[in-house]
């Protein structure tokens, strides 16, 4: 007998047992009450969707966006195919003349960062804003024309959350009106940034400002550090890739170490603080509070991306699990076709009370994240008038807020993956990859632990400000409102009689704005009366920040759907979301609301109760309100998740293309299989095994 | 100016900030109270860890068996490089007289399951177990040989949990004594069997078996798929990898369809069930209880199996924070050679919160484990008398814990890894590819979510046995116990009045005991009066299976120390670490100890108290109870967890290994990169950018 070797596997016709796919997930779509296109309408406007269409049929027909392969790609691979995409991108969107929403969206949907997207991520933008405007025609327009491609430096090897740490020193040398950019050791090597490791030509690099003998700290340099002939390292310069990473393997992090290494005086940028050509002189920087606007506009911009990244998982999970069956529910049966089948898994609690909550969670930071960016608007409205009284409690709220969002969505997605069983663990559920993509959001832009840090300080701050009367309730400082509520009552008893009470969103906001301001007060009264230090109340400082900003979720979320136009049948199904987010949350940290001592037992034990039945009352709406955020399957990339619920069909169909089933026999074979095998010599002409005893 | 391509990168010959990491681990070092040496003596006993060197050293000189490049490998390649490993491992096991336990070891060692794995793990101890002696002479032997190669196909594309819901058949053809195996739909498709992909030339398959029209649910087959000849799949048989997944990439999982495929009446597996040749008449199997035996033995296995899990997390992440600093701790700045250094960052609180109750836990799996196998072995030796008593509680135990202490593993992975800060991201760091591969444990043996279940089953029943005075508290069943003990008085308190009083180990064993009994009076009261139905109690369900496993998981911590043959320095160090283990659990469950009505307001505050207080007293010992654990640096191949501290050498050195740092210039530059650049051809002869305004 001989074979083919080079024929790839199929599969044979068959289709999955009923009922499909397709048919569950149509009865599931028949359930709803309300309609999801007027949702999606409502969440992103119509012309943003109108943009998303014209851009989805651009991309969807480019060879170098095509994601058929994404799942197999090996790291060099994908950096390769990479490079494709970043140069193909540079030139559509020309053509397309694609905005900056334009551009947004194709990152948003292609789902993969390449060498060049710290070049248009963080290059760019830094060079917009720190730079005089000689600066801007000597870097900034040719950064926008790709003639020189940036990445920033920041982080080095041996420091990240402590800016201040930075070891790289820039001194400056009055002689040659340069700059001395020196690595004094190894773990001041640059480390992380993006783009760095194959593709920048220059970087801006956070150095030591030492200019007579004074050291003031890390400034911005922009730096050349390859050639613009042939990309050789420039001399004096080591750089390269730092290496595989859990995810982001499209990506070239890297590392560059610089051994005195001379820039000219235009590197320093120059924006807000100078040094004088020749005496050296340090020019100090104006107030610096206008930049935190800036930080407030990153973390709300993420806060709002969550909203993506939670629906993304839960579309997949929610979906596959209306299809996937498993066990026959023997007190409520189902029958298909005159016969009984397996129970599709979201039927059963334990599946709801995993994904519903996550789903909940999804529309809450949408409408936190839309509430930041109002907040943002009208903050920087009112700095230009000179009123900075926003500001503190907005950016200790978005710190917070980026902190516990983006855990949030992390754990979403793990959560997910795992709620999708066995085949979670396949790459073609779209999960796998795209938790370990999305995991550096909770280190990046402040660290998730650091951060509440920040919010904690304001907030015990505020406290101690309302205590001493020096700070009045204002229709955007909540924060006032709650801490003032409560010291007019701190023995104040939660009012909920029977579990219905709990659908009150007055009785909900109270108790999380007690529970955050009691939380406070335990961490105020342990530092300034008990002698604690900081350090020794880390954990109840980070419970804090968590306590206010999950006010802040639940409140934003309620808020949002009182004024919100929208049918009364999509407001009931979101109300009724809302009040689930806020009760999951509350029963996930009910030790803190028994402990402030606003919830009983016998409340308590209604909330779980509440919990449940509300879990019951969205069963129906759950495939609706994913496909509400309408995200297209080229975005998904998913067999699992897919609109039409083809998922056996689809699994099948990524298998097909699986590398190693190109070939009918192993290329290891040979080597590993068949000395072993043949040893033995028992199987006839046909391969047979034709042992007998 | 040219250069050479070809030369990698290499970094500058400097050191590390001092102080380097190698000081700061000798200094913990010098901090503990008792000796490492002794409790991993006490731990693993001195002939394991005799053996562990014996093979350690053997395979540290054996290419196949390195390393090196285990982080840079593709899919392709790991599957490459595994089967030159399985080769070798055969060679080297028949060279070495390697016995069970040297081959577990170095399993163990080497760390990355191959394509042989499941021939080892599944189909040989399969064939041992359900086989008549023909068949042991027919498979088993030749298998032993590897002149089968086979694995185990259960699972399908449509189905895993409910074995009984399998589609494939095997109907008994009478008139040529044969069994004709078919895949009837696309679901039915064996889908997730390791070495099935590419390896195998047999499966076990479990397929409905069908004689005289009566179809008797799933049977073991052993089943030939491909030509021993070529391995070319025969005909009939569609077989392939079915691809990319999470982690476990160097196995080949696959998949397999049967067209009428007829096998020999041989193939079935008739140690239990048999079916007669010529009539087909079915012959049922003995009594199955024996068999539970056996799922006793391989989740205490995966129990034992854990602690190496978290105790490897664990390893790295608490010697990476006490080399890794981070700002200076201003109320308590830390000096060396008399300057102001930042501090390491397992001084502050919050890192011992995250990382201290993982390293309490791992010891807690060990003793759990431990336990779990001495109470296998009685019970194995009382049902060779006939008493099947232990058999109920060991079997539900050893599920809860199975799905419990896994679900804690992967949980605490993934937390040390982020506890790595930026760091952890890297593969380098060692628990990135270590969580992808170690996450299948939360599915396989049992999903967690289903084993709770019958956890759950079990202890409510004991419940209704205890209430109806059919069950009396008895040396070996805790569970009759605490149940008891509740009834008697479910109005009991905790008698702590102040911190310390949770030091005492009768004080928490009652809580929890306490805990778990209410949890089960409440769902069976819900059950069984309030007409609840099993479906709508699925979360209680699985909290009542959870508040059992912590039961025990702190009862075998407390008590295997009161007879260890431990110093007393090493003996109090550990009870401490068993309080922490407990009081964090409980921390963690708080709501559920306050809802019980046994611990007030008061003491859970008393109880967070005493845990902060607690990471204070076991800081000092951390690193050398990681050290315990006697991991090598071979097995967790991680620039963090390296014994000697080096940390940021060893990131530099992996690095320069990284295949994009082979050559000076990406290959991509031509195509992607110098198209831009030189658009706008202003730099000189050497590259540098000359732009001026």
């Amino acid at each position: 007998m001989s074979f083919d070797n080079n024929v790839p596997t199929t599969f044979p016709k068959l289709e999955p047992r009923g009922p499909g796919g397709p048919f569950l997930l149509a009865q599931e779509r028949a359930k709803a009450t309300f309609d999801p296109k007027e949702l999606t309408s409502f969440m992103y406007g119509d012309e943003w969707l109108a943009k998303l269409d014209k851009v989805l049929n651009v991309i969807t027909n480019e060879p170098t966006f095509d994601k058929t392969d994404r799942y197999f790609e090996s790291r060099e691979k994908k950096i390769a195919t990479s490079y494709q995409h970043d140069r193909r991108f540079f030139e559509l969107s020309k053509e397309h003349k694609w905005d900056e929403t334009d551009k947004n969206i194709v990152n948003f949907l292609y789902d993969q960062s390449t060498p060049f997207s710290l070049h248009y991520g963080m290059f760019i933008p830094t060079l917009r804003s720190q730079t005089t405007d000689e600066q801007k025609k000597l870097f900034l327009e040719p950064a926008l024309r790709h003639e020189i491609i940036g990445c920033y430096a920041q982080t080095e090897l041996g420091h990240g959350s402590n800016v201040q740490g930075l070891e790289t020193t820039a001194t400056f040398i009055p002689e040659t009106n340069e700059f001395e950019i020196h690595s004094p050791t190894l773990t001041s090597a640059k480390w992380w940034s993006g783009g760095l490791g194959t593709a920048a030509n220059h970087a801006i690099v956070m150095a030591r400002l030492i200019t007579n003998g004074k050291d003031l700290g890390p400034h911005p340099f922009c730096v050349q550090i390859r050639s613009l002939k042939d990309h050789s390292p420039l001399p004096g310069i080591t750089v390269g890739d730092i290496g595989p990473k859990f995810g982001f393997n499209s990506v070239d992090n890297g590392f560059v170490m610089f051994d005195h290494y001379r820039v000219p005086h235009v590197a320093f940028l120059s924006k807000y603080s100078k040094v004088t050509p020749g005496s050296g002189e340090y020019v100090k920087p104006p107030n610096a509070k206008l930049s935190y606007g800036t930080m407030v506009f990153v973390r709300a911009n993420i806060v709002l991306g969550v909203r993506y990244a939670i629906a993304r998982a839960a579309t997949i999970a929610i979906r596959y699990s209306s299809v996937r069956q498993q066990f026959v529910d023997s007190a409520n049966p189902k029958k298909w076709n005159n016969q009984v089948i397996e129970t599709p898994v979201l039927d059963y609690t334990m599946q709801q009370y995993r994904l519903l909550p996550i789903l909940a969670s999804a529309y809450a930071c949408f409408f936190t994240g839309s509430e930041m960016m109002r907040l943002y608007e009208l903050n920087q409205a009112e700095m230009q008038k000179g009123n900075f009284g926003l500001l503190a409690d907005l950016h200790a709220s978005s710190s917070g807020l980026k902190s516990l969002t983006t855990t949030m969505a992390v754990d979403a997605i793990e959560d997910c993956r795992r709620a999708c069983g066995g085949h979670g663990y396949s790459l073609f559920s779209g999960l796998g990859q795209f938790y370990q993509d999305y995991l550096p959001n909770v280190t990046w832009e402040g660290d998730n632990y650091i951060l509440t840090q920040q919010t904690a300080r304001y907030l015990l701050k505020t406290y101690r400000n309302v205590m001493a009367g020096k700070a009045v309730p204002s229709e955007h400082n909540h924060t006032i409102s709650y801490l003032t509520h409560f010291l007019q009552n701190p023995q104040a008893k939660c009012p909920v009689k029977e579990a219905n009470d709990f659908m009150n969103p007055e009785t909900i906001l109270t108790a999380f704005g007690f529970r955050a301001a009691y939380s406070i007060a335990q961490v105020a009264d342990q530092l300034d009366n008990k002698g604690r230090s900081w350090n020794s109340m880390l954990v109840e400082i980070h419970r804090v920040s968590r306590a206010h900003c999950q006010f802040m979720l639940v409140r934003s979320f309620i808020v949002a759907l009182q004024d919100a136009t929208l049918s009364k049948e999509a407001k009931n199904v979101l109300r009724t979301l809302a009040v689930l987010f806020a009760l999951n949350t509350m029963e996930k940290e009910l030790s803190e609301f028994i402990l402030s001592g606003y919830i009983n037992a016998e409340q308590s034990t209604l909330l779980k109760q509440q919990v449940i039945h509300l879990l019951d009352v969205l069963r129906p709406q759950a495939v609706a309100l994913v496909d509400a955020f309408a995200l297209p399957d080229y975005y998904l990339h998913s067999a699992l998740g897919r609109y039409d619920g083809d998922v056996y069909k689809a699994m099948t169909a990524m298998v097909e293309r699986e590398p190693l089933n190109q070939t009918k026999v192993v290329s290891s074979y040979d080597a590993c299989i068949k000395p072993l095998v043949h040893a033995g010599r028992r199987f006839n002409e046909n391969g047979i095994y034709t042992a007998k005893l």
